[in-house]
C-alpha cells in the first residue's frame, strides 16, 4: 500500500512535467552563461559587419518580432531583420565597436528575458562619427538544443517636445 | 527495497524543486490570462489617469529597470518611474485612450515575457493633439501571489539621418 501511494505520486510528478528529462537537463545558472555567450557572440560579429554571424541568434522563420532604434514600427520574421542589418552595416566604413553596460539576464526552464544598455561606435561611409548608447530587450527561448531570441527592441529616447531622438545621451 | 527507491526518487524530486507547490499550483495558460488582466487594468487606470492604479502592476523598491520613450536612458526603481507617470498625466487635459495591437506573452513557471504596439491619443493642457503608434516589451515575474512588471522598453522609431522622432507611424 505503501508503494502503491508512492506510485501514484510520481504519476502525478509526470503528469506535472517535472521529472528530469531534456528540457531540465540544463540548469538555470547553464543557460544564463549559454546566454551570455550568446550575447558575446553576437558583438564580435556585429563588430565584424559579419552578416551570418549577426542573424545567428535570431529565431529562424516567422518566429522573431523585433521593434529596432529605426523604422518600421516592427519587423516580423527573421528575413525582414536581416535587411534592416543589411542596410545598418552597409551604412558603416570599417569595424563598429559595441561596449556593454547593466546586461540582466532572468532565465526559468526554456524562458528567459534579457535587457541592458549598449553603446555603439564607429564611422559612416561619409566621415560621420557615430558614438550611441541604446537600450536593449531581449525575449528567448530554447529552441531545438540552442537559446534563440524570438523577440528584440532596441532605441533611443526622444524628446516630444522638440521631437528630437536623443542620441548623445550617457548611463 | 522497492520503497526505499521510491523515497530516494521523491527526494530527488524534492531537491530539483520539481514537488508541487505553490510555485505551481497555476498553469501557464492560467498565468497568461492572469497577465492579460493585468495589462488590461493598467489601460483602465492609464486612461482614468489613476497613478495607484497605474503603477500597481510594477514590482515594489529597486527590482524595476524601464527604458521609456522619453529620457533618462534608465528608471532604476519604482520610485523614480512613478515621477515618470506624474509628468506625463500632467501634461495631458481629460482622459487619454489607449488602443492595444498584436500583443504577445509568453509564459514559464514564474517568469513571462509580454510585447505588442500601442496608440495613445489625447490632448495636451495646451490643446495639442497626440496620436501616436509605441512598442512595448515588458519582463514579468510570479512575486509573492501576483505577477509583476520587473521590466518595461517603450519606444518609437527614430530617422537616424535627420535627427528626428518618428511618432507619426502607422502599424
Amino acid at each position: 500500500m505503501g508503494v502503491k501511494l508512492f506510485s501514484i505520486s510520481i504519476g502525478a510528478l509526470l503528469m506535472a512535467g517535472c521529472m528530469p528529462g531534456p528540457s531540465v537537463e540544463k540548469s538555470n545558472a547553464d543557460s544564463k552563461v549559454a546566454i551570455e555567450r550568446m550575447f558575446d557572440a553576437w558583438d564580435k560579429a556585429f563588430e565584424a559587419r559579419d552578416l551570418e554571424g549577426t542573424m545567428a541568434m535570431y529565431a529562424p522563420g516567422t518566429e522573431l518580432t523585433a521593434y529596432d532604434v529605426v523604422p518600421p514600427l516592427q519587423y516580423k520574421g527573421v528575413d525582414a531583420y536581416r535587411k534592416d542589418y543589411v542596410a545598418l552595416f552597409d551604412q558603416f566604413a570599417g569595424p563598429i565597436h559595441v561596449e556593454d553596460r547593466d546586461q540582466h539576464i532572468e532565465v526559468q526552464g526554456d524562458l528567459a528575458f534579457a535587457y541592458g544598455l549598449e553603446r555603439m561606435t564607429g564611422k559612416l561611409k561619409d566621415g560621420t562619427p557615430v558614438d550611441m548608447w541604446m537600450r536593449y530587450s531581449e525575449g528567448l527561448r530554447f529552441i531545438g538544443n540552442d537559446w534563440k531570441v524570438v523577440h528584440e527592441h532596441v532605441s533611443v529616447p526622444v524628446d516630444l517636445a522638440t521631437g528630437k531622438a536623443l542620441t548623445d545621451l550617457k548611463p
